[in-house]
C-alpha cells in the first residue's frame, strides 16, 4: 500500500491538481504513466489519493532520475495535454526526504 | 486550494495512512488538529486528499516548527489515538523542499 522506498536520503515529487473538467483520455493516459514511471531508473515508488485536491507523491534515487523522467518522451506528451485539457491547475514541488519514521497495527 | 508555500527552501511532512475499521471520534479530531497546526509557528499550509490511502502533507518553516507540533500536547494526544484507534498503519516523511513549479489555465 506504501511505497516501500529505502533509508533515507532520496527524492520526491509532490504533485498536487485540480482536474478540470475536460477528464476524456485522463484515465488511461494515468496508468499509462503510473506503469511508465515504475519502469524508470532511480524509480522508487508512488502513493496517490485524489478528492477535490488530487495528490500524487512519487520518490526517486536522485534528481537526476527525476529529471529524466520529466523529459521522457511519453511523458512530455501527457505533460502537455494535462495543461491544455486535464488540470485546471497544479502545483509540483521537488524536496529531499530526509527522514522517515513508520507505524503498523500488530 | 493548494498550499500557498514562499519560495523555497522549506520543509515538508508527508503523512500516508491507511484508516482502520473503528472511525469513531476521527473526523472531529482531523478538524481540531487541521484548525491547531494552521495556528502553529512555522506553519506554511497543508493540502489533504483521501481515497484508499490517505495523504496529508503539510509545510513548515523549519525542523523546529515541525518538533514544536510534534510534541504539542493536543496532538500528542491525537497521535496517541491514531495508533490505538484511527490508523492501520502510517508513514510519515519529513523532506526539504528545494524547488517548485506551477501551472494554473488561464
Amino acid at each position: 500500500m506504501f511505497a516501500d522506498t529505502p533509508k533515507p536520503p532520496y527524492y520526491t515529487v509532490i504533485f498536487t491538481s485540480v482536474k478540470s473538467d475536460q477528464q476524456q483520455g485522463y484515465s488511461d493516459m494515468a496508468t499509462n504513466m503510473w506503469n511508465l514511471a515504475h519502469q524508470q531508473p532511480g524509480f522508487l515508488g508512488a502513493e496517490s489519493a485524489s478528492a477535490d485536491l488530487s495528490i500524487t507523491v512519487s520518490y526517486w534515487k536522485d534528481l537526476d532520475s527525476i529529471k529524466a523522467w520529466r523529459n521522457n518522451a511519453e511523458h512530455q506528451q501527457a505533460q502537455k495535454m494535462g495543461k491544455e485539457q486535464w488540470y485546471n491547475a497544479y502545483k509540483l514541488r521537488i524536496a529531499k526526504v530526509e527522514r522517515d519514521y513508520q507505524f503498523a497495527r500488530l
